[in-house]
């Protein structure tokens, strides 16, 4: 055996995630370990608590980071609030809600299914119609932003709903925490989950969560135990909790957690409104440039996520082909479809610190370049002046 | 709000872990971020990959870091291997075996208890009874190097007396892997986790986990689903798998497997076998100054750990005090008791790059000079000098 270390090469990360990592991010995973019981790490670990509950606009005391990637914050949400026999409502309009209604049959409960068109966003009327058909159901869980295909859903008007016929409110917002506006007290959401690797300018594998008082009182009294001993919040609360004496549940990945903590000192330097304001800034500069080159977006504007953009492919080019050009000749990294998604739309993200005018400009002039070399149908050359005239504007 | 960047203190790990870090592994982490499907990660993970399965002395093909810390690598291996009305055995000798019986209940299968006290290893004599009591158990399950009173049992006979009985055998390595002898070809061991943050001097939050070929046959033949979406081989080997095509399962935790990959570099470069004896000359050295300042082990010498010393504390100390000013007046971290031994061990590890002559000489030094100065029943002023002629033997 002969490997050697790894030192990867440096790209410019415009897929759904993960997108490109702050360098003071990258800088604080290389502080000195220290122990997860340490008074200075439990003092750091109050402070990303705070500060967490700026990112999510919340009071809500249980707001903490689950110590695995988003895909572990979903179940930590499904595995705590579903006891076995519950039905649950899932509405679907991309891979994400699939993933929810697995969650939610290997937690031993029924989804019910809510299907919307990938590309539409969840319909208030059909969840309507699903929670007057089912008075049985206890939960309501749909995807905020889906990384799947670029849409927005109206989070605030299916939780009221959800709460308009006594059930709880599961919410993932792994991509738009930070990248659009997301009100947890004020929208009265009950559990929500997110990711670290998107519009946080973090590097991937913890799960910032929240959970209301309604949804803590559900967990606190349930009849069984959660099935999941490392998810289990009556155990974890016990860390991360309020008291002064913090209990051994799991070791804590310390310098994960230096660099979501300076991800987070990030984000309120910056202000959230701020960091809002900006993810739809280069997005209208970059939609300028795709427009110009003649590219369409596969969403309609009014429910278009801002830090993820669906773009759909020029007819006759092999996006494999591009993908690749764009890596090997730009260092530059955007995303394929995912499902039935795949081969009609790439997926271009602009979050965090990936959503900055450099970036915009790049991906513009280097699209540009490789389907104008392999003589696809765009219009060439117009792309980077009409961005740089919305920077402008 | 005025939250500023964390700047964690320098200090030593001398407790049950994160032990210290070998900086080159704090370095990897902050090299920068790629994709989880960037060709260049696929190619980091085969490495990673093969290293592991050097570290576990194994051919396994299902070789691989789970993307959270330890607790969830013992979480993947119930969850993978119990069905729902299973019975399991369960061999408890301290923390670790009740997390283990935890789990089996959460699976919804039952536990079978095989009870040693702490301090002791696991007597294969009990679990060759309980496998005869029990005809119908279908897994048994231990712990190799139990953290939490710092004993080793003999792991190749307890997967032999599982194998008689037709049971699979699941072994928690979290302590043993890199700093002491551990085969699992050889020992025939059939579902293994561990974790980063011990003997391979690298940062909490992996847990490395190997699956033989008897264990995958069970897993890919089950009835029924895994509970768990997050943890579900089936799914996860997808993603880990042999094949080029690597399908999106959750997205990796790319930073923290730059650490990983970095740590098992290092220790390929020292060798497995060097490691398990620096491991051991260290620990010499640490017993030899401990005997010499008159502090008895609480272990028995046949089966005490190397790498986690369990330390009785002198009578009439106030064992918080000393702890406290081991971390205020040198920065040594060494550990407290867990549950039952609470206020009657001091943890002291010396586990992968914390295992050091400085960090012996430390330790004796720091205890010595607080112990003295507390008035404890101790010999002052022998411990560092006794450790040093252990090292020029």
């Amino acid at each position: 055996m002969a490997i050697t270390p790894f030192h990867p090469p440096v790209r410019t990360l415009m897929g759904p995630g993960p997108s490109d990592v702050n360098p003071r991010v990258l800088e604080a995973l290389s502080r000195p370990t220290i122990g997860h019981l340490d008074p200075e790490f439990v003092h750091m670990m109050d402070e990303t608590k705070e500060m967490l509950q700026y990112a999510f606009q919340t009071k809500n005391q249980l707001t903490m980071p689950v110590s695995a990637p988003g895909s572990a914050g979903m179940e930590t949400c499904f595995a705590n609030l579903i006891e076995r026999g519950d039905e649950v409502i899932v509405c679907q309009n991309g891979v994400f809600g699939m993933r929810m209604k697995e969650n939610v049959e290997r937690c031993g409960a029924t989804p019910i299914m809510v299907e919307d068109e990938w590309g539409s966003p969840v319909d208030p009327n059909k969840l309507e119609q699903a929670l007057k058909d089912n008075p049985n159901a206890s939960l309501v869980a749909f995807v905020h932003a889906e990384t799947s295909t670029g849409v927005l859903s109206d989070a605030e008007t299916l939780v009221k709903l959800a709460h308009q016929y006594d059930c709880l409110a599961i919410v993932d917002a792994v991509t738009s925490v930070a990248g659009s506006p997301l009100k947890v007290d004020e929208w009265e959401i009950d559990a929500i989950y997110s990711g670290t690797q998107k519009c946080l300018s973090c590097v991937p594998g913890l799960s910032p969560v929240s959970f209301s008082e309604r949804a803590i009182e559900r967990i606190s009294n349930r009849k069984n135990k959660v099935q999941s001993w490392f998810l289990d919040l009556n155990l974890v609360m016990g860390y991360w909790g309020t008291g002064s004496q913090r209990s051994y549940h799991h070791t804590a990945p310390v310098n994960a957690l230096y660099g979501l903590h300076e991800s987070l000192v990030i984000l309120q330097e910056e202000g959230l409104e701020n960091s809002w304001q900006r993810h739809n800034d280069n997005h209208q500069a970059l939609k300028a440039g795709f427009e110009a080159m003649g590219l369409s977006f596969f969403v309609n504007e009014a429910y278009r996520l801002p830090q993820l953009n669906a773009v759909t492919i020029p007819a006759g080019v092999d996006e494999a082909t591009v993908r690749a050009e764009l890596l090997s000749r730009y260092d530059l990294e955007i995303g394929a479809g995912l499902g039935p998604m795949a081969g009609k739309i790439w997926r271009i993200g602009l979050m965090g610190f990936a959503s900055n005018q450099k970036n915009v400009l790049l991906c513009l002039g280097a699209l540009d370049a490789i389907l104008a070399d392999m003589g696809a149908d765009i219009q060439s050359g117009q792309a980077v002046a009409a961005a740089k005239r919305t920077f402008s504007a």
